[in-house]
């Protein structure tokens, strides 16, 4: 067994927990030295003399022994850090750490995030990043769980592509939330309930953001074809990041002035007639609804739209729940393609995808020898 | 750039020969020094002076200048080779290859191999590789391809285990023939093909065995089951590998006696009435049939068996042709699996799961600095 490799965990909310939570975990603790956790105010370095972290205890330490967070301190304790090959966990939400990267990067520390901002913004931030990491520069950058969550979605696209596979669409329901509303409203077995209706109970099921319209702008879906689109090589460049790509929103005109998110809520049965319509046409078709991201390499085109699945379409009948499914259509994955499904989005599977990014770094820097 | 690794290629049947074609590609081509092909009469050091090798050329080539199949020698030219590191691709069938490896990893040489045997045999053999392979020894041994080719499934099921996550059931449909086999016979709309008739087209279309009492015999399966388990710390050991596994043969009682391939295949339609019975029954539920493999960790069980589905299951309705579909039930995946289905056979595909295998090696040999 190596050395444990030096990791820092900043955002502890949920996800950040889960993290947390898994790192301290028999499985991960041996591989890895926790040296630092923060959260949006306060830092603590670790060990802390007499006191043993754990995923119960970690808040009240941290209020107690934890010092103003100061984001450029920490990158200078992992640079400097004797054991080398640091890694920084940035588990915020937060804009201003992605901006960073490249620096942080450049010091040689790795980067691990769900956080989508770096991969799914403006080119020239993304190219920085690249630029910064492997095998352009000696730090990894990993963002398993930007995308899908722990799914191995990330992975087996750079394998496919790594390997020479030629992709040749992607296709795939990638929110959670709007797979639920359309899993709800658009059944093979058909059945009438209102889209209102089912907006107000993913909501009340908390799977909606407090503001539902962040989902059904489909946004977060652009951010995620965006950074698929990143890993191909012959994918249409999107130097505005998330913001090139055109993204149908869900919320229909009809409602486009709602001033505020509870105006928005309470008029939401006057975009029911829209939703109806929709769902009608492609039942008549044989067919159901769903709301899913696309990149075609054939036509050159990566969007987000709704779009009409046959009855025995996987993302008819096989999609369930809130979860996700995705299918890379390649040439060796031809006439059918590789699909992945499963829960994309909740903190332990995204704390996942962090730490089986962090198994990719203690692998690739253990020594073997 | 690292230095390119030293490739030995031994094994030039079909996936052979689409290993080295994807080797060769421009993908794959910077990263990897091919310095020996071999089929089972002869092998070829490389570069051979004044001639490329090619996917069209290698045969007449090796035909041409090769020498007689040495292993011995194969294995001490790959650990002495002065750029170490030196990996050994085992693409044959043989038994006799995978005896070796223990000895092979030793010598630091890492191997990949699509080849089942060694990790699907008897526990002492698998044990050795295990003991003469990373993390308890510095050579790297990967397997990806021997469970559902280039699908994902032994990464995932090892980033499960790896972070922490509890497997609590693995069921699939690993055998592409068998998931033909009953995805044309039981289906969700009904109908009434005689088993030996979808058993004769399968292999008329080459999906089987040139004995498909290879395929029915369930022993494929049992093979995947065991090499998924010996993966899962929690799962039943398996001191006889695959036979070990309880499976249910296919091959129906009233046809065991029959003393040839030939006889088989005439006498098939006595099988049918089985079949029909176990056909009728389950759609008496509301389910269809399929032919699965199950690691079940609540009960201590690893099977191979004839199971029913409910028609809105994946395994009834998203499950195409003779694509493979498997799911990981797991506490983080709960209620609903992590499913990944695809092509879980063909040569470009499972020479895939070898050339992403090759990726990790390199990316885990690559010098970061």
């Amino acid at each position: 067994m190596s050395r444990p490799i030096p990791v820092a965990l900043i955002g502890l909310g949920g996800v950040g927990r889960a993290i947390l939570s898994q790192l301290l975990s028999p499985a991960l603790a041996p591989k890895f030295n926790l040296v630092l956790i923060a959260n949006s105010r306060q830092s603590l370095s670790l060990p802390l003399p007499g006191s043993q972290i754990t995923p119960a205890n970690y808040l009240p330490v941290l209020e107690k022994y934890g010092t103003p967070l100061d984001v450029a301190s920490i990158i200078s304790v992992l640079s400097a850090h004797p054991d080398g090959n640091a890694v920084l966990i940035d588990s915020t939400g937060s804009d201003a750490i992605p901006a960073l990267y490249p620096q942080i990067l450049k010091l040689g520390i790795h980067v691990i995030t769900p956080n989508k901002k770096a991969a799914s913004g403006k080119d020239e931030l993304w190219k920085a990043v690249a630029e910064a990491s492997y095998p352009n520069s000696p730090a990894l950058y990993y963002g398993e769980s930007t995308v899908g969550a722990g799914l191995p979605l990330l992975s087996t696209l750079k394998d496919l592509v790594g390997t020479g596979d030629e992709i040749i669409k992607i296709e795939g329901v990638f929110s959670g939330t709007l797979s639920y509303i359309f899993n709800e409203y658009s059944k093979v077995e058909g059945g009438d309930v209102k889209f209102s209706e089912v907006v107000k109970i993913a909501k009340d099921k908390g799977y909606t953001e407090p503001d539902p319209r962040d989902d059904l702008s489909g946004t977060d879906v652009a951010r995620k074809l965006t950074i698929l689109s990143r890993l191909i090589p012959t994918a249409p460049a999107l130097p505005e990041g998330y913001a090139s790509v055109p993204t149908q929103s869900l919320v229909p005109d009809v409602l486009s002035n709602a001033q505020s998110k509870e105006e928005y809520l309470e008029r939401l049965a006057e975009g029911d007639e829209y939703f109806a319509k929709v769902r009608e046409e492609a039942r008549k078709e044989g067919k159901v609804v769903r709301y899913v991201g696309e990149i075609d390499l054939v036509n050159g085109k990566v969007e987000c739209k709704l779009g009409k699945y046959d009855f025995d379409h996987a993302f008819a009948t096989a999609l369930k729940g809130s979860d996700n499914i995705v299918s890379f259509h390649t040439k060796r994955y031809s006439p059918r393609p590789l699909i992945i499904q499963g829960a994309g989005a909740g903190a332990d599977v995204t704390a996942m995808g962090c730490t089986s990014d962090l198994l990719k770094v203690y692998e690739r820097v253990a020594r073997l020898a």
